[in-house]
């Protein structure tokens, strides 16, 4: 079956035959070189698989025994390169570790359950054994979601979900889809796009995560705006426990008390499996195009957004780059020649001279809109004006389309400075209007400093992708030179500044990218400790025996030390050794 | 305190000085005498107060000890009157046995706590001296949420929250308020409208029931379809549990694990107390109105309010009533005279001659607009061209404002019809648009099959009120006489009928009035044993020693016998006896 093989490469982003590729591309490393300070490129390039050394695998063979009666013999796999493609998330961490050959953790095997009669099955077993289970998704996961860590030494098997990968059934008239949970997004897509719906949930992972992994993390895709964060489009679900199956009704709204669905919902593969999503789907709009626009500085853009929301025209995407961000995608840019050339510079001097914008300030946004001819016309106009009313000036289509023809490609960017001997990785927040500049301002500066303090320059910029009622998220991207052989220290020195500075300015540790173990050391500060101890309370209640995914979303007694980052590491980059 | 005093009737619906008067609805007592089969009424008024008698108090002298140190002494309360007030809340059995003196259980005491603090003190002399807190809103819940009943016979608490009713903060460019939760609807939006902002939640009980209320029971108010439930509108809270505080950050959204807001909505007072609520609000609209119309039948209602739902054009009230409501209504009105007669007449000829509507079988509708001048327009005339379509006829503004007027009226009907030995109450659920008109026939069939086993005949009706992208909420009313001597018995056996439809129909067991205890005989059903497992952990984690309004949500080992239906009684029912 192909979506079986389609995973990742185990040493970075996307499949293995794509790799990243800036010869059109030829502003891009000038300007970071520039901005980063690189003299000399150190190359850092990932170990060759065969040089790979998994740690040794554990065995339980009662575990093993039970399910080969039950599964087909190709459901259970266990040879290297599986094992080393679910050994590991996605986060800046892991692929550190996984380039270098570091690989402490590894599945002890991997299952693929075809239905949810296998996870039941499965789950069993590694009750009845003391076996741990991990599910999978895509493995895009950045937050460490995925780390086949257990303290107990227990055996630990990866449940990849890819095989329950298909629409079961879709109700037109209430516009409702059951969906398996290990379907990859464009899978999704294309099978929703036969019968004209869409679930419009485009998260930046979208080409390589799943509609399970979006729901035990609560994902949000860049149309949240207007489809909603995961969360707000899950009607009801199935979720295989160690104590049973959790099932909620198929019905939009309830008074039945707490909100089972919320529990499974963000539970990160710490109570269960989810088996089965239903879920809010649209018809697919009969119009769609994308937007450039240029505004004067970041509080510009901010408060047009703003406005969109206050006046109930909200564009289906809308992304605010910093302007860090925007010069970034700049750089970004395939050169124009001949007469495309000549038209931009042209456009370059009007927007310069005539709409008086500082190109050092300026913030590109990259606008969506939808609907019926009408509607797309009528929400475009409307924004427009609000828009132009906070001094943005409209590129035309071309910049939002060219956005739209890259707009999954983005992470493949890491695997590029990493060769490189270039940190670079991403911390996103949200948090009220009114506290949204602060933590724009605040974040900059704070990561900034961090990055100072490891003795290098770094580049920080944010942009804005997701937009409510009340508020809205900021997303950072960082980057700077290694320092050498205090590389995933450095990487966390960086990281915490991030995060303090969210929760020391009315932020929220992520707002789409999980808890997993990158985020450990401000779940209490987040939820409270007293809304810790409720997420205990479930764990304790529905997984006794700790065989979900152990180390996620629970921190140990020693947050920050058992995260990587020690006293002792803290205070020798603060004092700048 | 003015706010202190303002609780309902013990007895009935609304103030004490306010009663329920037919003398301008001379239909309405014909209509219901025809439709119930009454030949002659069989008063049954409730008993005076004086020949009340509450269960005996129970005292613990330590936790009032401790108190009396920490709070004033007119927060602590134990005179009859205050204890038989927050006896019981307004469901069919409450008052049915409140106004037969038949007072099994009644709170010891009520505390009116100041603030949070007092909330704290008063957790930890209950943790600490074995007393159980009942938190209280309005008292208007009709589940069964406030039965102060407690099997271990402890003292039992009444915490009433009336007096912390303040509109903390209003954050103007975020859209957000922090308010603490004993504030009644109308107190609420007026401090509101001062800020010229609006919570928009509007339930039929609103004169009488608290935000705390609405929180812990994941209430809907009539403008739902825009401005959400409560639990879409509530950003953070704060809930003091018996084993701490639960605090959770004001950020419009978040991916921090599971979602610990949604463990503190709809707890209905199970896990602890809500101290403060931060819920988004909206600037006022400009413009609002309201409008009737007629529709053919039920089904072509239902067609129009989705495909308003499809066309993205939602106005802000649809409240359909099906033929059964749509006469009752009617009977409701204050006859026409002279002119207005002459021209209600004419307009009757012509929708029933010209627009051949069967006064049988026609729907009324009521719909609210609003927004600016422009939106209000625009939003009417979209609505209005799917109305026509599905054959929908307007009757002006008339009806709709008639209906505003006295939208909060309607929970009076139940004592009129009380006094009058008629049995008269409600049960709601929601589903998929799929499964809407089957859930509409089936309930009404067999709601309609339970009265007449008991021996009467009965009134059914249905009103769709709460709509959705995925479907709606259906609200049966119910009414019909007494069976002497087995009035309560009579109730439950029509009530499980009505709940056994919803299961059996693809429906939850509440779209907005809770579990408390008159839904518990579905709680297992609605949420799946594993999912009831999870809020029995969440209780056993939160409050081991189970002092948090016992016996709600979680249900016993015989829920239906427990509730009160043997099967004996239902077998006497059944065999027509």
């Amino acid at each position: 079956m192909e979506t079986d093989i389609r995973h990742m490469k185990w040493w970075g982003w996307g499949y293995e035959d794509v790799t990243f590729n800036d010869s059109e591309k030829p502003e891009l490393w000038p300007y970071l070189k520039r901005e980063l300070g690189v003299n000399e490129i150190r190359w850092d390039k990932p170990i060759s698989f065969h040089d790979v050394i998994l740690p040794e695998q554990k065995h339980n063979d009662g575990f093993l025994a039970n399910l080969k009666q039950k599964l087909d013999s190709d459901q259970i796999v266990q040879d290297k390169k599986t094992r080393l493609t679910h050994a590991a998330g996605k986060s800046f961490r892991d692929l550190w570790l996984i380039r270098h050959g570091d690989i402490k953790f590894a599945p002890d095997c991997i299952i693929f359950p075809n239905n949810e009669n296998d996870v039941v099955s499965i789950m069993h077993a590694a009750k009845e054994h003391g076996v741990v289970l991990i599910p999978f998704g895509g493995g895009s996961n950045i937050a460490g979601c995925l780390e086949p860590k257990d303290l107990s030494n227990r055996m630990v098997v990866s449940l990849d979900m890819c095989r329950m990968h298909k629409v079961i059934e879709i109700d037109q008239y209430s516009l409702i889809a059951r969906i398996q949970p290990g379907v990859y997004g464009q899978h999704l897509e294309d099978q929703l796009t036969e019968h004209g719906v869409t679930l419009g949930h485009f998260p930046d992972s979208f080409l390589h995560s799943t509609l399970g992994g979006w729901v035990a993390t609560r994902s949000a895709g860049m149309q949240s705006d207007i489809y909603g964060k995961i969360e707000d489009m899950v009607i009801s679900l199935r979720m295989v426990t160690p104590s049973g199956t959790i099932i909620t009704r198929t019905v939009p709204k309830s008074s039945n008390g707490i909100d089972i669905r919320h529990l499974c919902i963000g539970s990160e593969g710490i109570l269960g499996v989810i088996t089965e999503v239903t879920i809010q789907v649209h018809k697919k709009p009969e119009k769609e195009d994308w937007y450039g626009w240029l505004f004067p500085d970041f509080q510009s853009g901010i408060d047009a957004i703003h406005e969109c929301h206050r006046y109930n025209c909200i564009p289906t995407v809308t992304r605010l780059n910093d302007p860090k961000k925007t010069a970034l995608s700049f750089a970004f840019k395939t050169p124009k020649t001949g007469m495309k050339a000549t038209i931009a510079n042209a456009f370059k001097w009007y927007i310069g001279n005539v709409k008086k914008i500082n190109f050092n300030q300026c913030c590109l946004m990259v606008v969506k809109y939808e609907g019926t001819q009408q509607e797309f016309k009528n929400i475009r106009k409307k924004v427009s004006s609000i828009y132009k009313k906070h001094r943005g000036v409209c590129l035309g289509a071309e910049p939002g389309r060219s956005f739209a023809k890259v707009k999954f490609d983005f992470p493949h960017l890491r695997d590029f400075t990493m060769d490189r001997s270039i940190m670079a990785d991403v911390s996103e927040t949200a948090t009220t209007w009114k506290n949204l500049c602060t933590m724009h301002k605040n974040g900059l500066v704070e990561i900034e400093k961090a990055i100072k303090d490891t003795g290098v320059n770094g580049w920080v910029g944010c942009h804005l992708s997701h937009s409510y009622h009340s508020g809205a998220s900021l997303y950072f991207t960082f980057g700077c030179l290694q320092r050498e052989d205090r590389e995933i220290e450095q990487y966390l020195y960086i990281k915490k500044a991030a995060e303090d500075a969210f929760m020391n300015n009315g932020g929220t540790l992520s707002h789409h990218h999980a808890v997993g173990t990158e985020h450990l050391p401000w779940i209490e500060q987040d939820l409270s400790s007293t809304g810790l101890k409720a997420v205990k309370a479930l764990k304790a209640g529905l997984d006794p025996n700790g065989i979900m995914n152990p180390g996620k979303i629970i921190p140990s007694e020693k947050p920050l030390v058992d995260w990587g980052l020690s006293e002792e590491a803290i205070e020798k980059f603060k004092s700048h050794s």
